[in-house]
C-alpha cells in the first residue's frame, strides 16, 4: 500500500459541490454532524474511500467482516436549489504531526476532484461547562466570508478558539486556503466531556441556511434528550460528592 | 539495510498454501499456537526471514551468537490430503504505527510469492478474567467465508472484540482483504493477564479442522497446567490479600 | 504540500544582510527580541513565508481568519550605517528531532538567497532563579568571531549553558558553520520561568552594538515592568507559603 | 544536510584495521573505553566525523565554539604487531528506531572503507549491585569465535545478557554480520547505576589480549578509585536511611 491511498469506488456527476468534513473531535461534533447528514440524505452515494498509514493500524468488525480503517467521502444529490455535497467522515484523526499535513492534502485532492471550490469544516469549541443554548463559532480562510457566515448566525470571537483550530479541520483551512479553497470552520460550542448531539444540531442548522437545504432533526433530538439525561446523572452525583466533602466552614479550624 | 529486507533462505514448492501468522500479542496466544505447530511438523522449512528497521534495534544471543530481531516464515508440506502451510512468527511487532503497515504488506507479498491465496492471523481476544474453556472468535474479510468457520467452531459475536482488531493481525485481514486474499483472523479467548497454552490450543483445534491436518498437543496441555497452576497461586494470594482487607461490614461505618 | 515549502511573498535588495533568528524558546527572550525589532523597524517587509509539516497541525485565528501555521522572515533596511537585516521568527520549533534539521537547513537557504553571510541565533539561558541584570552568553562557529563579541559584552563562560545550545538556535550554528555562514548565539540570561523582555532587552543592546543599528526600548521596558510586578506577587505567594511551613526548628524533633 | 553525513576529514592507510565503538551505555562502560583508547594511543588521527538528524538537534560549546552534535572516527596505528585500530565514539545514541538502523548502516560504510572486517562493539551489562571484578561478557556473529575470545577472559553465559543486546552495539553485530563483517560484543559487567572505568578496563584488557597492543591504566584506575568513594558515600547513605526505618519488630503491631 502507498503511504495513502485513495479508492475510487464510484463516481458522481454533481454541481458545484460544496465538501463537508466531520471527523472525531471534541464533543464529537463534527462527525455527528456528518453522519446525520448521511442518515438524511439516503441517496448519499459512497465515491471515494482514503487509506493511510497515519490511520491505526486496525480493522474494525461489522458481523465479523473485517473493514481496514479509512475515512469516506459520500456524494450527496441534494434535492432543492442548494449545491450538492461532498460528505467526509471516517473513524479516526491521523496519528502524527506531519500525517494531518499529508491526509488533508489528499482529502483536498478529492474535492478538487469532484470539482468542489467551498469546503465547510465542521467540530466542536469546548467551553468547559454544560451550555444550553450551544453559539456557533466560525473561522475562515478570507474575511470577504465572514458576513455571510455571521448572517447564517456564525459568531466570529477575538482570540476564541484560544489555541486555534487543530487537527484537520484547521489544516483544510490552511492548506485548502493556500489552495484557492473558499474554506470554513464552524464549531459548535460544547462542554468537551460529553458527545454533543445537541451542538451537531446547532451546526447542521448554520449548514442549512448557508446552503439550503433543510433535513428532519428527530434522530438528533432524541440522541440529544439521552445526553441531557446522561449529563443530569454525572451532575448529580457530583453534587452528592460535594456534600459528603467538609465545608469551608469545616475546613476553617485546619491548617 | 533496506527498510525492510526480506532474505530468501530457501525455496520451497507448495501446493496450494495457506499463510498463517503468530505474532506476540494478547496471551500470546498466536505466537504459542504457531510455534507449536512447528515444533510438530518436524520437516518445517524456514524459507524466509523479515528484518525491519521497525522492529527494535535489537539481537537476542544463542549460546553468545548473536540474530538481528526479524520474522520468519517456515514452510510445511503436509502429510495429509489438507494443504501446505507456511508460518509466519517473531519475537516482535512493528515499534510505529507505519510500520505495522509496511511491514504487514511485506508478509503479503511473501506470501503472493509462495502463491498462497488464504491466509489466518492468529491472536487472543481479552475477556479479562481467567477462562476455563475458550472460544474462539473470528474475523473475516469476506462473508462468505463465515459459515465454514462457524462449522468449524468459530463464534462472530456482534461488536467483539470491541475495539477490532490491531496490528499485524488486523492488518493482515485489512491489507490482505484489499490484495485479493481470503483471510480470517481466529482469536481464542484469553484473560489477557497470562501467556495462554490451553488458548493456543482451541486455535490450533479449528485450524485442524478447517485445513485437515492433526496435532499432538501435549506440550501445550503440559504448559497449560503449568499456567494453570501459575493461575492458582495468584488467586490465592489475591484472596489472602482480600481477607486482610477490611470487609464491607466494618467499612459501614465509615464516611 | 511539500514537507518544507517556502512562499515568497516579496524580494527585497538587500546589503550584506545579517540573518536574526528569534522563534519561542527559554524565558521566550529570542522570540520577544525579534518582535521587538520588527516593531521598531516599521518598514520591515515580509518576504519568505516558511511552512512545514514539523509544524504543529494548526491554524490561528486572527478576527476569524485563519493562518496556517509557519515562521517568517522579514527584510529591513536599516537607516545607518550597519547592515540590512533578515528577521525570522514564528510561533513554533519544529515537532520531530529530524524536523528541526529539516528546517533550520531550510531556514538556511533563505538567509543565502539574500546574500546573508552572518547569522544571529537568539535565545535565552535559564538560571534558575530571577536575574537582576542579565548577562549574554555567546556562541560561536569560530574562535575568531569571539573578540568582537566580547568586546560588545558578550560573555563566553566555560561548559555553559550546560547542555550546548538546542533546537533550531543550536542548529543554526551547528548546521551553518558547516555551511559557511558565520554564526553566533546571543543568549540572554533568564529566571527560566518567565516571559522575559528584560533580557531581550540586554540581547538587542549587544546586537545595536555589533550591528550599528539603534532602537528604542519603551516597549520592551513597560513589558519588563509588568513581568517583574507579576514576579513580585509570585515571590509574595511564595513568602507566605513558606512561613505557613513548619521551621527547621520545628522539625527538629522529627525523625 | 543529507539524513546522514560522512565527513572525511582526514585519510589513513591502515593494516587490517580493527573497528572498535563505543558510544554511550550502560555504566558508559564502552564510550569510557574507547576514549581511554584515544587517551592513550596520542597518535591517534580524526579520519571521519558522521553526522545525522537522528541525532539530538544540538551544539556543544568547546571554549564558545560550537560543534555540531556528532559521532567520530579516529585511525590509530598501534605500534606493535597487532592490527590498526578504527574507534568510533560520540555523545549520543541515534533518537528513533529506525535511526539506530540507518546509523549503524553508516558505521559499517565507513568501516568497511577503510578495509576492517572484524568489529568489536564495546559495552556494559548491569548486574544490578556493585561488582568488584567485573567479567567481560561476550556476543559473537559467528560460534566460531567464541574459542578464542573465551581464551582471553570473555564468558560466554547462556541467556545472557536477558535481554539481547540493543542500540547500536546490537546492531553492529546483526547487520555487520549480515554484511561479513566478524564482529563481537564484549560487554562488562557494572552495577547500572554509575560511571563505571573499572568495568571499562576489564574491557580494554580483552581487547589488548585479542589485539595484542598494551595501554597504560593509570588515568582509568584513578577514575575507578574516585567511582569507589561515590559509590562508598551512596552505600553509606543508603544504610542511615535504613537504620532510621522502623525496623520488622517495630511493623509487627501494625495492619
Amino acid at each position: 500500500m502507498d503511504d495513502i491511498e485513495v479508492e475510487a469506488v464510484a463516481e458522481a456527476d454533481l454541481t458545484d459541490p460544496v465538501f463537508i468534513e466531520g471527523l472525531p473531535g471534541v464533543g464529537n461534533v463534527g462527525k455527528l454532524a456528518v453522519e446525520h447528514l448521511l442518515e438524511e440524505f439516503e441517496e448519499a452515494t459512497l465515491v471515494r474511500r482514503i487509506y493511510a498509514d497515519v490511520f491505526p493500524p486496525q480493522v474494525s468488525l461489522d458481523d465479523g467482516v473485517a473493514e481496514l480503517t479509512h475515512a469516506e467521502v459520500h456524494a450527496v444529490e441534494t434535492p432543492g436549489d442548494g449545491p450538492d455535497l461532498l460528505l467526509l467522515t471516517g473513524d479516526h484523526q491521523a496519528q502524527s504531526n506531519e500525517g494531518h499535513y499529508h491526509l488533508t492534502d489528499a482529502f483536498l485532492d478529492v474535492a478538487e476532484e469532484f470539482g468542489a471550490e467551498r469546503l465547510f469544516a465542521l467540530g466542536g469549541v469546548p467551553t468547559g461547562e454544560l451550555v444550553d443554548e450551544p453559539s456557533v463559532l466560525g473561522g475562515v480562510t478570507d474575511e470577504s466570508m465572514r458576513e455571510t457566515l455571521e448572517d447564517a448566525g456564525v459568531e466570529f470571537r477575538e482570540d476564541e478558539p484560544a489555541g486555534g483550530i487543530v487537527g484537520v479541520s484547521g489544516l483544510l483551512l490552511g492548506l485548502g486556503g493556500r489552495r484557492g479553497f473558499e474554506a470554513a470552520c464552524l464549531m459548535g460550542e460544547t462542554s468537551g466531556y460529553l458527545v454533543d448531539p445537541q451542538s451537531a444540531q446547532a451546526v447542521i442548522e448554520v449548514l442549512q441556511d448557508l446552503l439550503e437545504f433543510s433535513v428532519d432533526f428527530e434522530a438528533l433530538e432524541d440522541r440529544a434528550e439521552e445526553m441531557k439525561e446522561v449529563a443530569a446523572k454525572i451532575q448529580e452525583m457530583q453534587q452528592q460528592q460535594q456534600q459528603n466533602l467538609p465545608s469551608d466552614d469545616d475546613l476553617r479550624y485546619i491548617g
